[in-house]
């Protein structure tokens, strides 16, 4: 049986997304060379890259306000490249919801103000922060958050977005899973490689108007309105990510778009919840607030840490890759992005009953 | 017969890269996945960055006082980068020999002091700036060169270099092209998409030293010693681009390294000099000075714009893709990075022939 990855990214890809990467990286159909080593600035390729654009457009139902850029780094460069191009005399608010929330703070602060609008009650990140009885600054640069949390297995429900204020979101670990109102947001950024692809291309969508507003006394590489004026090509752009990325959005597309996307993660999580459920104690959900968990990472616990290992250990032999949780939290994590299929979800509740049998 | 691709970059692959890369996007052997759906902490993608890695230091001949990593953002982010964590109170210098060079310069100068320490004679970037008879400054932030001008077609025979101060090198365009003394820099870096593989992931050579001093009231992302500290995963890491990257030092290797490199990189040379002189004038190299000619671009003018034209377009039906100049130019430009075969350059020379006796 082919082994599923449960890991919190790289992701699983679904077999035709492998298969049509796999097949045009040796010869581009209509072209004849690879897509990776045809030039950025041929048709072929500007093709690509302008269709993957409209498809994200259409299946995240991005506003013409907004404008759609594909760069390099990661998540973890745009801690950076954020607060680099907004944060000017204002403070930025943080909601730091976890690990990533936190860092995204720490890159903030070596370039300007930066603040904690709000954190998880005794920075216990198995919650996340309380944002209904907040008191709201009346001005800020930009207010940051993270949707989900891989570490601990939370995501919003619901993103806190406020009136008012730039909201900026950190949605690597859950774009394109759910619809959205993307006009809430001044800028949302997520790395490719969980829901939407392959590692080496971050997806940005950003309000052309706060663009505009960005310094340009900065490196012109690490600004945004100098990206989207080269089409997202002012440097060489990751060609074959952004190959693997239309795939993914395609294939997404013919699952019937980000609304099939949520009732799939939706089906996914009720099935391993059911599982730890029914388990009379013997699987405890690692988040404990029902609302706070995440349909993408799924965390539990078992009695032991030495239990646990043997679970993962014991799953790893039978084709279920990378459910160790995070060396943070320990215990046990089923990340399940968008091309999870059900059935790799079905092997793995299969798995946790046999194995709460075989291990009473 | 297969399309042969002539363009800057992203260039063309060996068929023995393209196979097996596009096999192990299907399917890593032993593994079961597709190299690019499994985490970068995994065992087996760990053992392919670590593979990489040891295969550049061998390869390359790099000294273990240097560190090699593998960033995002292509030389472009380096221009920025370089200057955010070494430019402090004393001046950095610049060799101006190209479009690229200015372009790394003007990142610097947003950043801190910059200064051209030699251009290009009257700037016309045909030329290699004259840097035997140069007033070298006593000190220096570092000293910044290109080793190899696409654009124009020029390229180093021997990289200058200044002792006493840290000498930093974008070798983009002719990385594991020849052998260099990686001693004499304290900081080389390249994109892997035109000798090394595909668009995605940057090569950094950088002494561990030099590095060591660099700021560290910076977001740390941008920081060599975290990634460093971080073996290149800070944050997830361009995997297939990493993997394609090994591929082809794999096959740079079994070719006979860079040695075997440089005598192709000769001989591709050499069969479309002979061309071009063997024309009676009917195609002219761009770049007058024999000595400041590139062994990666290679550039020549035929008597109009619009035979120029016709050329490139007649080629591009015959097979031979990309061989306009670039736009700043005009022209004709055959670009040989490593990987082209000699049957490509073949291809070219005998198409030249044909184009001349068809077009007197």
């Amino acid at each position: 049986m082919m082994p599923i990855n449960f890991s919190a990214g790289p992701s699983i890809l679904a077999p035709q997304v492998t298969q049509a990467s796999a097949e045009a990286f040796q010869s581009l159909p209509g072209v004849g060379l690879s897509v990776a080593e045809i030039s950025h600035r041929s048709r072929p390729f500007e093709a690509i890259l302008f269709e993957t654009r409209d498809r994200i457009r259409r299946l995240m139902a991005v506003p013409e306000s907004h404008e759609i850029l594909f760069l390099q780094g990661g998540a973890r460069h745009q801690f950076a490249m954020v607060p680099l191009n907004f944060l000017r005399d204002k403070t930025s608010y943080y909601l730091d919801s976890g690990i990533w929330s936190s860092g995204a703070f720490s890159e903030a602060k070596t370039l300007g103000k930066a603040e904690i609008l709000a954190e998880s009650p005794e920075r216990d990140f198995r919650q996340l922060p309380n944002t209904s009885k907040l008191t709201i600054p009346s001005e800020s640069a930009y207010i940051h958050s993270t949707s989900n949390n891989t570490i601990y297995g939370t995501q919003y429900a619901e993103i806190p977005t406020f009136s008012g204020h730039h909201n900026v979101c950190d949605m690597s670990s859950d774009i394109a899973s759910r619809p959205i109102d993307v006009s809430k947001f001044s800028l949302i950024y997520a790395g490719a490689q969980k829901n939407a692809g392959i590692a080496g291309v971050t997806i940005i969508i950003i309000d052309k108007a706060w663009m505009a507003e960005g310094r340009n006394d900065i490196p012109s590489i690490w600004q945004y309105r100098i990206q989207a004026k080269n089409d997202s090509m002012y440097n060489t752009p990751p060609t074959f990510a952004i190959f693997v990325l239309n795939q993914t959005l395609l294939w997404v597309q013919e699952q019937g778009g980000v609304q099939a996307m949520a009732k799939l993660a939706q089906k996914r999580q009720q099935l391993i919840h059911q599982a730890i459920d029914d388990s009379n104690g013997y699987y405890r959900h690692a988040v404990p607030i029902a609302a706070h968990r995440s349909t993408m990472n799924i965390t539990w616990n078992l009695r032991t840490p030495e239990l646990e290992t043997q679970f993962y250990k014991q799953a790893e032999q039978a084709g279920l890759i990378g459910l160790k949780g995070h060396r943070i939290i320990g215990g046990i994590r089923a990340s399940v992005y968008n091309q999870m299929p059900l059935s790799g979800v079905e092997r793995l509740v299969e798995f946790m009953a046999d194995f709460r049998k075989n291990n009473p």
